[in-house]
C-alpha cells in the first residue's frame, strides 16, 4: 500500500519533469547546467523539499544540496544528479533524485528523524561542458582552477565553465568551497537506473551495487600505406583493417578469458581516407576497457596494447596505443551494501549484488565518505535516449530499502 | 636521342598542364568537366595536335576527338582522359593523352603516314558529377538519358549533367551521336600510369595489359544491439564490429585463395554511434572485389556475402549484403598486345605482361573495338594524390612501343 503510493509520487515527479519547462526540446530529456529547464528542475526539487522541511542550498559552482539539519551535524547523504544527455530519457539521473527525494517524504511521513543530506551533483553527463561528472569532480577537487576558467568550455558556445557560472549568479571563485558539501556526511546511497540488461535478464527487482568499475579509455592508430584497391595485390598489401580486425577478436578473447566483470569494447573506428575502392593508408580504433577489479581490466589494456603491435609488425606495418584516461575501480563500503542486502531481502521482491560498470558521481564521493549504490531494471538496457524507460514501482522498492538501510546505520 | 627528345616534349607537356591555367587550386591537380581550366587544357591539346596537321573536334558532351583523316576513313585510336580527380596529380589521365600527342608527333616528324584518331575521354575521374568514366561510359551508350537530364548532377551545385553541358555550348540532346567516335576505329591503345607498385616492384619500366579486372562494388550491414560498454557483460553483447573483425579477415582468406589476381577491400567502416563508450548498434563496411577472371573475383564476393551472414547469425545478430554495382573483366586483343609485346621487346627495356585492377575509359571502348593498354610505373604506386609520380623517360618509351606497334598492326 505505502509503496504503491511511493511508486505513484515517483512517477508524478517523473511526468514533471518530463514537461516542456524541463527540456529544451519535445523530442528528448535535455537539460544542462545553467539553462533555465535546468533551474527549473532545480527548483522543482528545491520546493518539494522545503514542503517537508529541509534547508536547499546551491554550492558555490550549482550542486543542489539539502539537509533537515544545521551544517555541521552529521547526516546520511543521498541523491544523483538531474541534467540529462542531450538526446536524453527521463530516468538517468533524474530518477535517483527523484527516488532519493520520496526517501526524505517517507522519512518524514513517518517521523523517522532520519538525519539526510540530499545532493543532485551538477554536470554528471557532460551536456553543458563535454566533462562528465564534473559537479562531483568539483567537490571532489578533481580539477584545477585552470580547467574550470579556462580549459573547459561551453558545447553551446565555446566560452568558459567560469564564465557561464558567474554568468548564471554562481560564484566559481569560491569552487574549492565545493569540498564541504561532504562534510557532514556520515554515509552516502545513489540509486540510478542500471543502464544495462542484466538485472532485467537476470529478472532481479533490484542492483545492490559492490563496486564501480575502473577503466582505461585509449586510442590505437595502425599506420598502414593506401593504396588503389582493385591495382594492388594482395601479398603486397599493408592494410591496416587486417590489424584492425585481429585486434577487435583479440579483445573479445582477452576480457573473456580475464572474466570477473572485465569487458572491452572498440566502439570508434576511423579509416582514412575511407573510401571503397582504396586500401586504407591509416585506421584509428578506440578501447573502453573497464571491470571491478583493476589488474583484471588493466592487464586486458596491457595486453591488446601489445598485441595490436605484434600484429601491425607482423605485417609490416606499425601501431601505436594511446591513453586517453584511466580511473582505478571504486569499491563500495562493506556495511552499507550489507545494511542494504538486509533490506532488500525484507522487501521479498528479487534483488541481486552486481558491480556497475558505468562511471557515476559515486566514485567522487567515495574517497571521503563510505558508499554505496542500488540500481534499478531499464528496459532493455537501453539509456541516454528517448526510448529510456524504468519502472516507478522498482524504484518505491529502491526507496524502501534505501531508507530502511540508513535506518540501521544511523 | 629521339627517345630523349620524347621525354623532354612529354616532360614539358605535363608541367605546362600543372601551370594555374591548367588547376583550379595550386594545392593538387584539380580539373573536370566544363570547368575553365578543363577547357584550357582541351585547347592546349588542340593547339599541339593542329599544328601537325590534326582535325580536332569535340563530340556533343565534350570529349575530344582528332583525327589526321576525313571521317569515314580507318583510323587506329590512341588517348586517355585529361581530367583529374579532386585532390589529383599531374600523371592520372593527362600522362596518357600526352603520350598519345607523342605518338601523333613521332608520326608526323618520321612522316610515317600512319591512320590516327586522338581521344581524351570527358570525365574519367566522376570529379564533376561523381560519375566515373562518364565520358566513355557516354560514347559505349551505357547511360539513358533519364541519366544525363536528371540523375547525374553536379558535385559542387546540384545542376544537371544536361543542364551543365548546354551551358558549356555542347549539345546534350544529341548525346546518342557520342557513339560515332569509336565509327572509324581498327584498335585503340590508351597508356596510363599503373596506379599500384607492381612495375616498380619488380623493376620493370612497362606493363602490356592483358586484361581489365572486372568488380563487384557491395555493402555489408551488420545489426547488432547499441548497449552500454562498461554495463553490459561480454556474454549478452550482440556487438557488430566482431562480425565485421572475422569479415575482414575472411575476406582477406577468399581472396589469397582464389588467386590469379583477385583482391578484396574493406575500405569504408562506418560505426553507429561510433563513441568510445558504447557498443556499436550497427556496422556498415564496404566490399571492393575484383580480378581479371569473373568466375574467381564473384565466388569471393558469394562468398564472403554468406560468411558475413552466418557470422552474423553465429552471434544472435543479422548481416545484410548489398550490391552497388558491379562490372564483369575486360579481356584485352591478343593481337594488339602481341604487337605491344614485340614492340616493347625491341626497345630492350624490361616489361611485362600484367592486368589492370583499376577501371579505364578502354573498358567501354572494347565493346566495338580491338583493344589494349599499356602501363608505365608510378612511384611507389600512390596516384589520386598530388604526390603522384611517373618517368616522362618511361612515358617516351610507351610512345616508341604503341606507335611501332600500330606501325606493324595497320
Amino acid at each position: 500500500m505505502e509503496r504503491e503510493r511511493s511508486a505513484q509520487r515517483i512517477e508524478r515527479d517523473i511526468e514533471t519533469l518530463a514537461g516542456p519547462e524541463y527540456t529544451t526540446t519535445d523530442e528528448a530529456i535535455r537539460r544542462y547546467a545553467y539553462t533555465d529547464v535546468y533551474h527549473n528542475t532545480l527548483d522543482y526539487f528545491t520546493r518539494e523539499l522545503e514542503a517537508i522541511g529541509f534547508e536547499v542550498e546551491h554550492d558555490p559552482v550549482g550542486t543542489l544540496v539539502a539537509r533537515n539539519r544545521p551544517k555541521g551535524e552529521p547526516v546520511f547523504g543521498i541523491g544523483s544528479h538531474c541534467d540529462s544527455n542531450r538526446n536524453g530519457g527521463r530516468y538517468d539521473g533524474t530518477m535517483g533524485v527523484v527516488t532519493a527525494l520520496e526517501v526524505c517524504r517517507l522519512n518524514h511521513e513517518r517521523e523517522l528523524g532520519l538525519p539526510l543530506q540530499l545532493i543532485s551533483f551538477l554536470e554528471e553527463e557532460g551536456s553543458g561542458f563535454g566533462q562528465m561528472l564534473l559537479g562531483s569532480r568539483i567537490v571532489a577537487q578533481r580539477v584545477t582552477e585552470e580547467d574550470l576558467r579556462e580549459r573547459f568550455r561551453a558545447i553551446d558556445d565555446g566560452r568558459s565553465f567560469w564564465e557561464h557560472a558567474a554568468e548564471a549568479g554562481y560564484e566559481p571563485e569560491r569552487w574549492r568551497e565545493c569540498a564541504h558539501v561532504l562534510d557532514d556526511l556520515t554515509g552516502w546511497i545513489e540509486m540510478h537506473i542500471e543502464q544495462a540488461r542484466v538485472l532485467q535478464d537476470t529478472g532481479n527487482r533490484i542492483g545492490l551495487v559492490t563496486a564501480i568499475a575502473g577503466y582505461v579509455h585509449a586510442d590505437v592508430t595502425v599506420q598502414g600505406r593506401g593504396d588503389h584497391a582493385g591495382a594492388t595485390p594482395m601479398d603486397i598489401r599493408l592494410d591496416p583493417t587486417t590489424v584492425l580486425a585481429e585486434s577487435i577478436l583479440e579483445l573479445e578473447r582477452l576480457a573473456r578469458e580475464a572474466g570477473e566483470g572485465t569487458v572491452g569494447t572498440v566502439g570508434e573506428i576511423e579509416v582514412d581516407p575511407g573510401i571503397i575502392n582504396a586500401i586504407a593508408a591509416r585506421v584509428r580504433f578506440s578501447l573502453d576497457i573497464r571491470g571491478p577489479l583493476d589488474d583484471a581490466y588493466r592487464g586486458v589494456a596491457r595486453d591488446i596494447a601489445a598485441f595490436a603491435q605484434q600484429a601491425a609488425e607482423g605485417r609490416g606495418m606499425t601501431a601505436e596505443y594511446t591513453e586517453r584516461q584511466s580511473l582505478p575501480a571504486t569499491p563500495m563500503d562493506g556495511r552499507i551494501v550489507d545494511a542494504l542486502e538486509e533490506a532488500a531481502r525484507a522487501t521479498g521482491e528479487p534483488y541481486m549484488r552486481m558491480h556497475s560498470g558505468a562511471a557515476h558521481d559515486t566514485m567522487c564521493v567515495a574517497d571521503r565518505v563510505p558508499t554505496a549504490m542500488v540500481f534499478v531494471p531499464c528496459k532493455d538496457g537501453i539509456s541516454h535516449h528517448p526510448a529510456e524507460e524504468a519502472s516507478p514501482a522498482d524504484a518505491a522498492i529502491a526507496a524502501e530499502i534505501i531508507l530502511n538501510a540508513i535506518e540501521t546505520l544511523t
